[in-house]
Formats: C-alpha cells, structure tokens, sequence
C-alpha cells in the first residue's frame, strides 16, 4: 500500500470525473475505492481511474478500514445523509458544494461535524481561482482602497438542456436551480473577499426552462462592512464567470471562460484579470499566477486528514454561502424586500 | 445668415463645452447665442466656439427671434423652469438627462410640451452608442434568442471629488447620486433594448463620498417581459460603462472605457463588444459601426426643428428612464422591497 492519502469517491457522475481527474494530477491522492448504486457506473470509474476496487453498497464502503475519506458528489438533498453516515463511521468528508439544499439538513451536518470531529471540507472551489486569490490579496493589502461594489455573474446553458430524469429538475431537489447550483459559488467569493453578508434583496423567475426550477435570478447583498454585492445567475444562456471589484484606488475586472471551467489546471490559460487605477486612462492586465482548484482544494482536504494542512471551506463558511441562496429564495418570495442573514445563521449555530 | 439651425445653450458649464463640440463636428448646427447668469462664462464660452452673441438675462435669450431652439445642461433641480419657460417662448428645447429630478417637475414639463407641441427632446446619448446599436439589433433580429438576463454598471471617481459648491452634493438637487447622473443612462438603454420595466428593487447607500448623496446603488429591474435587468452605479471608483445580455442563443459583452467617454466620436475606439454563442468555444469580437453619439443627437435634434427628422428620446421615454430612478430611490427606503412603475407613469400621463 502507498502512502497517498485513500479516498474514495461516493456518487460517480460526470462531477466524480472532474474530481477525479483533479485528484490523478496531484500526486497526494489514491483512489482506493468508489461507490455508485449503479453496478455499470462502478466498473466504468474503475476503468477510466484505475480504482482497484469498488463497493456494492454504502455500508461496504464505510466499514473497509482502507478508505480514509469519501469525495461526495451525489444530488444535493442527499448529501446530509451520506456525510453524517460517513462522519459517523469515522471517515473523513469532502462534499461537493452546495453543504445541503435546505437549512435544516445544514443543521443535521453541522451537528455530525460537531459530534465526530471528523475532517470535513466543502467544494466552494471558485475561490481558489486565480483571479479571486489576486482580488482578495488586493483588497487586503489596500491596494483597492475602500470597495463600495463588487459584481458576479455565472451563468450557463443547463436550465435549457435539464431533463425530467435528472434530479436539477426538480424544485424540492435543487431550489432555487441556477441560484443554488452556480449562484452559491459567488455567495461564497464574495463574502470571502468583503466577509459576513448582513442581507439579500432578490428576485428569481422561471423564464426559458421547462425544469421547475428559476433560470433567471438577481440579488443585491449588503455587506456587514456597509459595501453593496451584486450575483447575477443565469441558466439559460451560454456560459459567463465573471467578478467585478470597485474601489476608491482601483478596480479589477475578472473573467474566465466558462467552457473551461472543468479542466481547471488550464482555467487561467482562459482567464483575464484587468485593473484601472484612479486617473488612469489606460487599464493594465494583471499576472494570474497558476492554480488549478480542483486539484488544490482535494490536496488538501487529503493532506489536513494527515494533519499537514488545514481546510479551508468548513462546515460554517459553506452554511454562510448556502444561507444567502436560502435569504435570496425568501427574499424573491416577499417581492424583494431585504432578508437578514442572521436569523438564518443562528438557526444553525453559525455565530452571526 | 447661414442655413444651419441656430441653437443657442443655456447653462455654460462643462457639459455645454462637450455638447459645442459635439455640434461643431457636425455641418448642420450654429451655435448663435448662449445664456449663463456669469459674463465671465459667457465671454469664455463665445471665445472657444466662435459664438457672435451672448445673452445677459434669460429673458433676453428667449425673446431673441434667431435663436431657433436651446441646450440646458444646467442642474437637474433647474431644469423644469428652464423648459417650460423656452417652450412657451416658442423655443424648441434640448435638455440634458435627467429630464428633471422629480416626477412632480416632470409633470410640468410634460404640460408644457403637450401644450406649446413644441419639438422637445432630452439627451439620452448612450443609446447611441455603437454597442447599444448592436445589441438592440441583435436582440431584434432573434440572433440573441430568448433574453433572460441583461446587466450594465456605469461608475466613476465624481462621488469622492464633489465638494459643497457644486449641486451635486446636494440630496435635494441631485437625489439618488449617482444613480441619477450615471443611472439613469442604462434606465433607458435598458428599457430601449428590452421594453417597459414592470418594477424595480434596489438599495442605494452613501459610502465613501462626503456629500449628501448615494454612492453605490444596485437595482434589479423586472421587464412587462418577464426578463430581469440589473443596473449597478458606483461613484467612488474609477469609471466603468458596461452592458451585457444573455440570450438563450448567444451573449453579447459591451465595454467602453468611460476615461474617454466626452468625446464621443472617439468612443467607440475605446470599446469592445463580443459575442460567444450557444455550444461556442470561443468568442468572438463584433464590429462597432462608426457613431458619435454627442454629435448624433444634436444634428437630429436640430433637424427635427426644420421638420426633417423626427427626436428618438422624448418626453415618454425621458419619464420612463425618471421612473426608474425614482421607483429605485423609493425602494431603497422599504429595504429593497420591489416598487411598481405603472403607478408612477400614470402620476404623469405617460401610459403605463
């Protein structure tokens, strides 16, 4: 046996590739198992991966000794169940984000998390992109100045192309669709960059899908800091990944596009990071060192379970992100009048 | 005498220079006379255009037989009596955006102008830019799809260098900020690309500007459509103009840098736009046809004096861009509750 650090994904979709092709081009990970209800999407994981063994049923993945963690990747409204079985049988927890779909599974996890103190890592990979860490490192350093608006778009065609076979159709399994499912990365960045979120004014509307989920959603965050956040989430258009900060010395202006999204390690070979100081009249484009999140963000989760490194999105950074999604579907509900964040953390714990 | 039509402004500030030369790049106008109550003003305003005459009282002006039709670009509090004034005198009135700052001035100058039926027509420029242009023919024509998305910001330094002597530091004068000044620019382009907004959410905060005035605003429009709209105004960074719309068959991306804004002839080899279809890799830039929006707006203004040609932004459109502003403004202060314009249009007149 190597001394990789043994995952093994659970749920082994299109999602668990680009997982695992992230984890193959590290040299941290083993794929010691994986575990899907299907029989066929087993052995074709194996294959592709080169997974020496699989398990037949969740309880068999749980109890072999082997797996030290799982890498889950199934719908969202299955997630609480198979981390806190996971937690409980001793394994560490990577979940791919969103935490859960509703607040109330968020509170089942944050408690298992608790309970266990088990090593447990959610998926809010976007940060890690290049473009987020020099935005965040300028507006650290004051280079930025003082930032009144920051900007978000991420959008994509899926809304169009959903399916009533596929669980993103439904609006008790993915509420709140684009929002929840793309939406939740920027609640994530943005409050990385400018921190705790006070309140959400949004509208979410249902436009160009036939899925029972909204296409089109818009919501204005208010800053605990006083600054004002815009995310803008589509599902019915070609793909955008966009972020905006504006501050009294400069602004950035980050882009990547979408259709690279997957393959991370070449995501900045398509990203443009652009700033305009106060008086330019020339903006200048600004050096994205190499990242590759997906590959980053499973290095480490495998790393903190040796004890060398720490996780950096834990369970209360993703219950923030995912409480914006939930203050925003509210807040549409009420025709757009402010949701506050706070009573929404403190139903879970989180100190708000 | 020459032929060409002779206008004469009114207000001889800094946006009076950026209209002279805007009419002085064209061969139909002659600036014939001017108004400012400052004689240092006018003498400095008849010097750098050539202007033969110049009025000392207001009255003056308007009871001068040559002049055909005038250009306020005085203060927006200002602007109502100003045009009343020129319409009864049998003037033909250009006045700069906002038409007023209030819906109340708003309905006198909407008497005024169905009364005189005078020609009337109010500066609404960045419709005519190269990329507003374009993206309304493309989402004519179908090439765009199904728009569900469209997204503008319009940011610059203003807020941090107004001081106590300029009426834009003032919430009575200029309420709403930057959301009047710079806002209300894509509350019309928005609305000429996508038709009537049904309603609007925003919240407008006053950060790092000393005046009275907001300096961040973000505002989610709903469409009669369906579509959403957002619109984003910073005044305490440098300048941004931007538009986006998401088409369930392709995006379009506009960009001009606003360092090079006032002269508008330029403008457009200052901007991108780009477009990236549905299933494409890549994207790809779109041609800016020629414009010189300054320049456009004024010839037709003046042409429309002598019956050859008809005003693109009159009283209506002028009012719907107004509500917006103030349906925005109203939000804010019920913490983004969601404010209908119907009810506002038919305070005025204009059909809703």
């Amino acid at each position: 046996m190597s001394d990789k650090v043994r995952l093994a994904p659970i749920g082994l979709g299109r999602w668990a590739r680009v997982l695992g092709r992230g984890a193959q081009r590290g040299d941290v990970i083993e794929l010691a198992s994986c575990f899907s209800r299907s029989a066929e999407k087993r052995a074709a994981y194996q294959e592709e991966f080169g997974v020496p063994k699989a398990a037949a049923t969740l309880e068999e993945l749980l109890s072999d000794d082997e797996v030290e963690g799982v890498l889950i990747t199934t719908p969202n409204d299955t997630h609480r169940d198979l981390i806190v079985a996971s937690l409980e049988a001793g394994k560490a927890v990577y979940t791919d984000k969103p935490i859960a779909h509703t607040l109330e599974h968020a509170i089942d996890i944050r408690n298992a998390v608790e309970r266990s103190g088990g090593i447990f890592a959610v998926g809010h990979s976007a940060r890690r992109l290049s473009g987020s860490r020099v935005m965040k490192q300028w507006i650290d350093d004051g280079t930025l100045g003082d930032v009144s608006l920051v900007e978000a778009n991420f959008s994509n065609e899926r809304g169009l192309e959903l399916t009533t076979d596929t669980w993103r159709w439904y609006a008790d399994k993915s509420p709140g669709g684009t929002f929840i499912q793309l939406g939740v990365h920027h609640a994530d960045n943005l409050q990385y960059l400018l921190g705790p979120v006070a309140q959400v004014s949004a509208h979410a509307r249902r436009l160009y899908t036939k899925s029972e989920v909204p296409d089109a959603v818009m919501a204005i965050l208010e800053f605990e800091s006083g600054s004002l956040g815009y995310i803008g989430c589509g599902w019915a258009s070609p793909g955008i990944y966009q972020m905006r900060a504006q501050g009294t010395k400069a602004n950035l202006m980050y882009d990547l596009d979408f259709t690279h999204w997957d393959e991370s390690h070449q995501a900045d070979e398509w990203s443009t990071l652009v700033s305009q100081g106060y008086g330019d009249m020339t903006r200048r484009p600004v050096e994205l060192p190499a990242t590759d999140m997906f590959r980053e963000q499973l290095d480490e989760f495998a790393l903190a379970i040796r004890g060398e490194a720490e996780v950096e999105v834990g369970i209360d950074a993703a219950i923030r992100a995912l409480a914006i999604v939930r203050a925003a579907l509210e807040s549409s509900a009420q025709n757009g009048k402010a949701v506050e964040i706070g009573p929404l953390l403190d139903q879970v714990g989180v100190a708000s």
